[in-house]
């Protein structure tokens, strides 16, 4: 199994190794990402899966059973940040074959049918909003969207028809709440709780959705040269104690709450960046996120007022606009002692936590009974091209799913 | 005279107007400055110039006169700044021209040759050197530069022979030194010095020029949402306090010293600039000036020294690279002298002053006895698109060259 693993990974990857400098770049609705998805349909077929696509590019990969009964679904997505890691998706896609390759080997019947379901689009990298594709899924695509960019200009609709998709259309990608009784993703853990709980493997309660800000900061240019220092309006000068003041607020609230709560300005681009002109205005994109929400919201409010104060110390102008603000998610909770049961049936410890980092999974669990299941990977790291997951964690990857799949689809004629 | 100027300077910058919101934008070696050069070539001719170019693609317009004694010369550039204003460059051209226009309308007979200069690709903002026709003319052009990109990933040489030259020919460019007697520029002051001491326009008598570095923090990405922030290496959160202690400290050296520094954090380049990746690196470009070369230094050493401070206290490394350090220039004390004289004549006030910009005067003056006026700009805005300059300060530009031409070129029979 391990060997099968990685063999199909590096499928998935287009490449003959999964850790490289450059990581992988595979973004939401270009070439790549379809082009990653056709091997995935090319591995499902082969395990002898029927493979169908949506109105919206998410693939199923379904093991029918005669019935009619609701399916029970697994999967993840196969996109990545721009030169991320080769198992972020990946290994939650390929571990859901693994777990139907499993069951087939040993000949097991299920009483329901079983999907591993591929998103489109999850990562929030090109166009600022995430999981598009499980979005459609789940009915929760604001059609609105449509016209944001990517930083070539390209639209969601443009990106979206470039892969033979109809924006308009995509709305029908929303299936009926019948049509599947529960949904669990297997994702890497992107961090490093779970080793240093001294566990294998981690059950997720609940999803900290972020609050996202832009933060546009408007000073004044002028020669670098000639404008003394104390006639400045510095745009970049204003904004260097806010990175400061995000970073060591979220460390005090760290301090003085129960619940965790990051805050990063990821983002940030000067204009005119020119050597011999004094940076004009600055854009800053601010990410928040905690499973309490209250928590969030604090964070964001001691930002505003941070601002307020930098306007008047560096006499700019600033403007703070809310990107994304949704509320956390809470995940079902039979899903995840089911899950934790998994671990105890083939000798696992797992880890009882909350994730960090939005999933497909959220989308999923405001429609269906939802449950997310992360593995270790090295170094905590993600979204980087040293992103690793070793072998053996991805096989008891599958052993998770396969148990858990085992368990959900004998209920079938109880039920 | 105002109304031929504006018109002029109107004509050079191709608009009907010369304050407009985004300004103008007519890099070096573009076709936008060779289509603002062809005007100036237009310009020339129509006022009985012989124009002819050099290997570098600077424009010499030639008052030519019987006896081949070494000529005058006045000029400056045409291009800008991205979004930069109207004036910075062809103020002094324009002046140039109209100061030829006031002597033959007044049927001046010189006894030398007078020049005006259009020279290339002044502003540093696209290949992060400055003044490449001056440097050529002078000289002082180092050949190894022309692999030097800009943001497009264009090199010198290549935007060179896209305007119709060779980089490996435009050393030809440099002049015998008996061909000029002397120089002088003509530019808007970039600053409020002036205004500020009561007078009409500046006699310049050194010229700053930079020490700019490049700082490059490396720390490592992660997933905004899954790495806790005490284990970050956030290059971002790095720079902060590098751009808040650059402008201190070069605050803190203004009350200590006589001499005026500045110092500006003027370009920031985050990678990889994602909503949920964690600042992986970060590159500065910083640039320091003072006329007291010294002084410069001693922010340079400070910087690195605050480096190392933040290596240690943000867990990232920092390389900081010298991209340029140029000691300041001395202009000439007796075309100064002379500068001042002309104002006395035409009963304006001269501030003695020096420049915290680079100009071409600065590479002229290394080979010929060079000066600068400076006339007012507007609230001393410059590479800004609110630059402007008075049609009355313009005016006073014209006649205070006309009158050091006609007294740098009465002396060719005696001397």
């Amino acid at each position: 199994m391990k060997n099968w693993l990685i063999e199909q990974l590096m499928r998935l990857n287009m490449s003959d190794t999964l850790v490289r400098p450059e990581g992988f770049t595979r973004e939401g609705y270009t070439d790549e990402e379809t082009a990653a998805i056709a091997v995935f349909k090319a591995i499902a077929e082969e395990l002898g899966l029927q493979v169908t696509e949506d109105a919206a590019g998410n693939v199923l990969a379904r093991w029918e059973v005669e019935g009619g009964a609701a399916a029970v679904a697994t999967g993840s997505h196969l996109d990545t940040v721009p030169n991320g890691g080769a198992f972020d998706g990946a290994a939650g896609v390929v571990c859901g074959l693994g777990a139907v390759k499993l069951l087939k080997e040993a000949d097991y019947r299920p009483e329901r049918p079983i999907e591993v379901i591929c998103f489109r689009a999850e990562e929030s990298s090109r166009f600022g909003v995430s999981t598009l594709g499980s979005k459609a899924m789940s009915g929760l695509l604001d059609p609105a969207i449509g016209s944001l960019e990517d930083q070539d200009g390209i639209t969601i609709e443009q990106a979206v028809l470039s892969q033979g998709y109809n924006w308009q259309d995509m709305v029908a990608a929303k299936r009926k709440t019948e049509q599947l009784k529960c949904f669990v993703e297997l994702h890497i853990e992107q961090g490093l709780r779970i080793i240093q709980h001294h566990k294998n493997y981690g059950v997720v309660q609940a999803v900290a959705c972020p609050i996202r800000l832009s933060v546009t900061i408007a000073g004044k240019a002028g020669h670098t040269g000639t404008t003394p220092m104390d006639q400045r309006q510095d745009a970049l000068v204003a904004v260097a104690p806010l990175i400061s003041f995000v970073r060591e607020t979220a460390l005090q609230l760290n301090d003085a709450y129960e619940t965790a709560l990051v805050a990063t300005v990821s983002k940030l681009v000067a204009s005119p960046n020119s050597m011999n002109v004094i940076p004009q205005s600055v854009t800053a994109g601010i990410d928040i996120r905690s499973v309490d929400d209250a928590l969030k919201m604090k964070m964001a409010d001691a930002i505003r007022t941070e601002c307020k104060r930098i306007e008047d110390a560096f006499r700019v102008t600033i403007a703070v606009d809310v990107l994304v603000d949704n509320p956390s998610i809470a995940l079902d909770e039979k899903v995840a002692n089911s899950l934790n049961e998994a671990g105890d049936h083939e000798a696992y410890l797992a880890h009882r936590m909350d994730s960090g980092a939005g999933h497909d999974v959220m989308n999923m669990a405001q429609v269906w009974p939802s449950g997310l299941i992360f593995i270790p990977c090295k170094d905590g790291l993600s979204h980087h091209p040293d992103e690793y997951a070793t072998p053996d964690d991805l096989k008891m990857g599958v052993e998770l799913l396969a148990r858990f799949l085992v368990e959900a689809t004998q209920d079938a004629r109880k039920g």
